[in-house]
């Protein structure tokens, strides 16, 4: 049998869909399994985006353009200027997902043994987009202390060698929720510049904001107009994860070339996700607000309650819809499987993601956890209540 | 402004697509342009997969599982028994189109510096795959005169070293149409076991065969079970190019394990392509023979007339919908770029693909085209008299 790749076999299975055969065994089992462990929204997608596809009239399902539908392209610009981010439509590459951007970028941008900078906890698929293209995650740890905002810019500045190419941030992020302020952005900016780095900029969850600091885009940030690379997507600001769709926004132009390469030999992104995505641009702003209230809700229920169970401690996330948590167990991998492979609660079990899974070291955040926040409140709490009494039983089991 | 990555500078341009700015112009100009450049069939999609979407009754676009659905890759194996190809659910892989099993084989398989070995002319993006995994691409040229057969397999064994992990067929060949023999795919299957490597298989064309000689898929082979990956797509054989569906399968669990970590990376392949591409599995028998018909004769007309044109010459293909065409000039690359540029034959041009982007060596194939017989007759009738008024009056200037 031939020989799996040295990448392939480094690739690290992913920390939050890992336990899913787990889970598929206690609902086998007959349990009821909240899944708190991703960040697939409950809420319905916009009806404007799914009628879009109903009354189509297309005989033919063709490839479309490789950067995507222009007329796509075009109505975004819209979109960012409410954000007050001068953004034209040549600027932005419709990609597979946000997934493919990121992929893209990293390919483009990097090869390998090159080295990019990330504050950890980060979303777990930076790490595996890296792999793909040889280059390496440093990690600088933010600390749950601090309710993870920017460590000091100097641990990052202290990592900066010849192989280091960028910085990449997830603002707001995800898993920590943290949103990053002015001063933080501006420290960002000056240590790009210094050191002309790319800065990969993940900001898919611009929408869900529950302070009323302002979003500063990376794309806000004067000077570096050549060095930023946007990452985007529609997947959670419309939940529509499943159509595939996102965007990779820059204006350096060298850069958007290269990239294109990468698009081309892909042929196209998909087709019906792109109908979808452009229609939804008309979504009546009463949808997003309800949403935007529906998870502001959630955040403060999901927090207020981890803060009560003993022992446990979960700061106060800015943004998106994730918060990381500190649990009383020495090893949340272990606690993570054991919930679902030997725990129930009154016919209930949980599915949560490890910490480990959001650190480039596999060392860390053992003793943290990520809860997505995407279920209707009644959910969560009844999930918040099985959280709970399996922390009671693991420990009782641990200790006794 | 920090530096493009290595591999993003020799990532070539698609040499189908970077002619696309040319032929914009032409349009632009008022000129009717033949697009023989693209397989982009401009056949109907089946009615049964259109209306999938139609009446479906789906309120949050959600992820699907990063495999594909489970019913879709159930229901695909009994469409692969058809072909007498002995496949389980488990070993298929549902990808974002044949476009990303190529590359998750690649990179699953390839680490930098290996090399796999490709009959020439090839599939140009199979290249751009093997440069963002960072492998070679070393080519064994088929040759016009013998229509495209397989090259003296001494000629692939003289490539293999320590570096070599893989040979690439695609069969029925894109870009020749060739259709590889028993006799062929026997002396592929025993180098493939001789040093145990890896063999990678695009059959997408299996639909498109044209002669009575049967279909040997890598997958028939016996003895190099585990070395086979399979590359498959539902957008040549039912006119859904958009949707962006395809299939990796390989029996090689190993593999197939490692390939999952990509494809978890990614999150799921697009939602809407699976229930279109599962709904057309029910496609009539007879809109399957409508559309073989129709590139029958396609193929049969495209054929008989290049071979009228003075100085032309193109084998039969046996497969596929293209066919590579020796031209009476010096550079294709020129020419192809000229037709759509300085040419116009009564308000209307061509855009054909020039021969050297189906080559690793950028000097090779300049006297050959590649034609996709994608068009209506009479559509390809004008076009073929378009070829042959731009070749006169091409070569009355280069002689003049």
């Amino acid at each position: 049998m031939p020989k799996i790749s040295t990448r392939g076999t480094v690739m690290p299975a992913s920390p939050i869909r890992k336990l899913v055969p787990l889970s598929d065994s206690a609902k086998a089992r007959g349990l009821k399994v909240y899944h708190l462990n991703i960040g697939q929204p409950d809420i319905a997608t916009p009806k404007v985006g799914l009628n879009a596809i109903r009354y189509l009239d297309r005989k033919i399902l063709e490839y479309s353009p490789s950067d995507g539908f222009c007329s796509y392209r075009k109505k975004l610009t819209a979109y960012y200027s409410k954000f007050k981010m001068n953004i034209n439509a040549d600027d932005i590459i419709i990609t597979t997902g946000g997934s493919e951007a990121v992929l893209f970028a990293f390919m483009a941008c990097l090869d390998p043994g090159d080295e990019i900078i990330v504050p950890e906890p980060a979303y777990a698929n930076y790490m595996a987009f890296a792999i793909s293209a040889g280059a390496l995650i440093r990690g600088v740890a933010s600390t749950i202390e601090n309710g993870f905002a920017l460590p000091p810019i100097e641990k990052f500045e202290a990592l900066i060698n010849e192989k280091t190419k960028g910085i990449l941030i997830c603002n707001p992020n995800n898993p920590t929720g943290y949103l990053y302020s002015r001063t933080e952005m501006n420290k960002i900016r000056d240590l790009v510049k210094k050191y002309d780095l790319y800065l990969f900029s993940d900001e898919v969850y611009r929408e869900f904001i529950y302070t009323s600091s302002p979003y500063i885009s990376a794309l806000h940030l004067v000077g570096i107009e050549e060095n930023v690379v946007l990452i985007d997507s529609v997947s959670k600001r419309y939940s529509e994860c499943g159509i595939r769709v996102g965007m990779l926004i820059t204006k350096n132009k060298e850069l958007r070339k290269t990239v294109m390469k990468f698009c081309q030999a892909r042929l196209s992104p998909p087709l019906f996700g792109q109908i979808i995505a452009e229609a939804t641009l008309e979504v009546p702003e009463e949808y997003m607000r309800d949403v935007y209230d529906e998870y502001l809700e959630r955040r403060n229920f999901t927090v207020d309650t981890l803060n009560r169970i003993p022992g446990v401690y979960s700061p106060i996330p800015m943004g998106a819809f994730y918060t990381i948590a500190r649990l009383p167990v020495d090893d949340t991998d272990k606690f993570c499987a054991w919930c679902l492979s030997d725990f129930e609660y009154e016919g209930q079990t949980i599915f949560i993601a490890p910490g480990s899974g959001f650190y480039a070291d596999p060392t860390a955040g053992k003793n943290a956890v990520r809860i997505a926040y995407v279920l209707k409140k009644e959910e969560l709490q009844n999930a918040m209540l099985v959280l709970e009494k399996a922390l009671e039983e693991y420990n009782k089991i641990m200790n006794g």
